[in-house]
């Protein structure tokens, strides 16, 4: 095979109480992507989408996670072209950057015979990771390359955990505001309490045995962030009632995805997931900020390859 | 029924990485009691072991925790005599008080034909280890009284989960010098680095994860505790040398149990447990510490009542 379209899928990094441990990918928003391979060692990126990206390799999220595989290639007379059409919005805290890094390596990685297992493309990709926010997080790339949850226990071993869940549904809203990732984090405290931790890892432990035990009681229980929510929300306009309001009418719980400003909800059943979305759609016409809305499942395969 | 015998096993709180939040009971050691149930509104309680434990039942651990639960009963006309042979040395970190106060509560409430469900008599209980240690935790009565792994996601409201574990076997050395509890909360920091935190909470993921998943692999990588054990094992002569050992010889890993001094060592054989205590026996004869050393299982069914 030559030439593959794939689509990949947004994610969500944190999910409230595992700040930079959890993510979860989810089956819509994604990015469209075809990818080539070449007989010449280049690497060429076109967008087909209207946000004016870079398209020199090596500033392009894409391109630098495909320079990492190629430098890991035995073959060094190939090369990759790339379209993308990215429909996830980027700076959404939807993993922007993420569906386009892991989607390239995904994809150039089929091209080549599945050569590289998915924890060599968690690393290639932390590469674009890297060219888009200066740091080689994973909590995108790794749920966007396996679906589902995915644990980060360690980022230096990588050491990824796969964690089953119940078929939850997703809402997500963005609010057309602009939170910069080094922003949220540069407000972030570098120390924190004791006590707040042991609240915080007690929610930890609690929401990876309720995704594991298929327990939506203790998960709703358990996303509760003490730490680092209470300091970013600021950030937020409307975060709060957005919260309040769609706990009110029966979802689990949720907060900021990433580092926002989109805010993400998880329920058990799509009617309330709905209303969900209609309670972030009256509060954000009320605030009066653009938006859009999501209601979507969990995504549980990562990136969808396209056979026609 | 108005007599009946138990043990109440001995528990390790913390589990390395799981700080105030984890514990787990073992088969070995156990303290005996005989509880019997009295037509009159009297708590009597007498020790037949060697430590002079006060026996005034508000200075008694088994004492207070049936105070709190008789002050819980509907039936003012009733009392209990204690009878404790204790086997779990007081001061050893392997939860001794907490043995003392569950069990009370447990077999009191077996002799009011179970009045009270689980958690209440975690609640009854905490009121003894108060007495024991100024605190109410739970983190050994919890095990102690559910049995196998348990994790308190929140203290208030009290938030308890069992977790189920593989079939390991725990290997426990007791060096004989005394580190008090007050002690051992009073040397740590009240505030930590937030990236200490997050790589604690990796861990503490990490290890939920390998319980819930059968998975000795991640449970080993996740025994791992960058912010109490480097503070705390100073405490502890040996210790760095019996955590090496053990895992040269085949552990999964281990560490301080509760505020120590105790230590323990999860295997996935019994061989290796037994191997581990043989390196403890070794570490501790040569530094000239009197120890104890218990090879044993995971105990799943908390305190274990005697029928005859």
């Amino acid at each position: 095979m030559r030439k593959i379209k794939i689509q990949a899928p947004a994610t969500i990094a944190n999910l409230v109480c595992g700040f930079d441990i959890l993510g979860l990918a989810v089956n819509a928003p994604y990015d469209e992507m075809e990818i080539e391979l070449l007989d010449k060692p280049e690497i060429i990126i076109e967008h087909i989408d209207e946000y004016n990206l870079p398209t020199k390799p090596e500033e392009n999220v894409a391109g630098a996670s495909l320079i990492a595989l190629l430098e890991a290639y035995e073959d060094k007379s190939i090369g990759f072209k790339v379209t993308i059409n990215k429909l996830i919005k980027p700076g959404s805290g939807l993993g922007s950057s993420a569906a386009s890094a892991a989607g390239a390596v995904v994809a150039a990685n089929h091209l080549l015979n599945n050569y590289f297992d998915k924890k060599d493309l968690v690393r290639f990709a932390m590469n674009g990771e890297k060219v888009a926010s200066g740091v080689k997080h994973a909590d995108n790339i790794t749920p966007c390359i396996y679906g589902g949850v995915t644990l980060i226990r360690s980022i230096a071993p990588l050491d990824i955990v796969e964690l089953s869940t119940p078929d939850l549904f997703v809402t997500m809203v963005h609010p057309q505001i602009e939170v910069k990732t080094s922003d949220a984090r540069q407000i972030l405290r570098k120390e924190i309490q004791l006590k707040d931790a042991i609240k915080q890892w007690g929610n930890i432990a609690g929401l990876v045995a309720g995704f594991l035990q298929n327990d939506t009681a203790l998960i709703s229980r358990s996303l509760d962030d003490v730490i680092i929510e209470p300091v970013r929300s600021i950030l937020i306009p409307g975060f709060d009632e957005v919260k309040k309001n769609s706990i009110v009418v029966g979802a689990l719980g949720g907060g900021i995805s990433g580092s926002g400003p989109s805010i993400f909800m998880l329920s058990t059943t799509q009617d309330i997931a709905k209303m969900v979305a209609q309670e972030m759609k009256l509060i954000y016409e009320k605030i009066g900020i653009n938006f859009y809305t999501y209601v979507t499942t969990i995504n549980k395969n990562g990136v969808i390859l396209m056979t026609d």
